[in-house]
């Protein structure tokens, strides 16, 4: 498939090296090409540069938003969620008009430290905003509730016995996302519903960012026993 | 141990029943315990009346919040979370001084209907309204993340094998709540940290009613996996 990854760092790479493994054809969006592959600092988070990741994954290209998205068959939102919107604006109506995206934004709102709170609250969520603002998109939520590692290999952690879920209003879509997931190894999709479940996994994030300090890894998933 | 439990509903109600079972002296806490007993109608859940539940459990006694706070070394908070700051100024201050409160209740708010909100965000919780109303509580939130049957037994859902989550600024505290939940049956007993912790485990109510919804049952758990 041809997929456009919207965002280049942590998540971004994640899903675009682990995607282009798999066989499909992966361009990264992002703002400003020629301005990623000249940073040469590793980020906020001490995560290498752009261009060291891009150095190798020959096969992955980088093209500003619009045209990554122009020629994608499905779209994945892993920009930061404070610019989610203004990341799908500049990739164009036009780009984005009938397509699957998966959405993988959390609404974080560092403003006041850490831990983090949430922008959106309960009675709303990042994926019905970008929903909302864009009718044209068929968006499906999911692995937002997990670190980027364990999102494309999920059997890196107990064989991969833990769950995924996915929120959407489109079947399809919903469908084609779960074939995706799978093909990293996911063995337990869980469908909570249309797009406004959004929000149960949205506020999965406080209690993710507790346990992180709690336990002292990242490494670590929720397993709905039943 | 004397233990107070405030809260004639489901969870009130499984509570005191196992903590009776595993040979502590219980005493219900309501508000009017007259009126209590003259409910001959189930709830608004479907559950039975609270008194047939009591004459099936008659070593558990049934007093106003007052008397029952005023005996007990540990009280439960099992009342509705719209109503527990109210519950325990009618327990009394001077019943409460030094006391441990194993605090069960959810700021869920059904104004709007089902699937509910919380009428507590992120930026704060019930718990921690709940420690700063009543700063003579040692409060440890715990076990408002599950069924009320599993609460209390949780071997008979995979043999345990799933988690609950401990909240709170004291530590011995927590330490005498660890040893309740294990006496349970709980195996992973995990401590989130200090009382605002608690935020993050009042938000996975929006999960847990969505995870309702779309598996069909309310027998299921969380296990973190690491």
């Amino acid at each position: 498939m041809k997929i456009a990854v919207l965002g280049t760092g942590m998540v971004g790479q994640a899903l675009a090296g682990r995607l282009a493994g798999l066989g499909h054809e992966v361009t990264v969006g992002t703002r400003d090409a020629a301005a990623t592959m000249a940073r040469t600092e590793p980020d906020g988070m001490g995560n290498p540069p752009y261009r060291d990741w891009a150095a190798a994954h020959p096969a992955v290209t980088l093209a500003p938003f619009a045209q990554a998205a122009a020629d994608a068959e499905l779209i994945v939102n892993a920009t930061s969620g404070d610019v989610s919107i203004a990341a799908l604006e500049a990739a164009g109506r036009d780009n984005l008009a009938g397509k699957i995206l998966l959405d993988i934004a959390n609404p974080l709102d560092f403003s006041q430290g850490f831990p983090p709170s949430l922008f959106v609250k309960d009675t709303d969520s990042l994926g019905e905003q970008i929903q909302a603002t864009f009718p044209e998109l068929k968006v499906v939520k999911s692995l937002n509730t997990m670190n980027a590692h364990l999102m494309v290999d999920p059997a890196q952690l107990a064989s991969g016995a833990h769950s995924v879920f996915v929120s959407g209003s489109d079947a399809e879509a919903k469908k084609t996302v779960t074939g995706l997931l799978e093909s990293f190894g996911h063995t337990d999709v869980i469908d909570l519903g249309d797009i406004s479940t959004a929000r149960s996994t949205e506020m999965l994030l406080p209690i993710w960012l507790r346990l992180y300090g709690a336990l002292g890894t990242p490494t670590f998933q929720f397993k709905i026993v039943r």
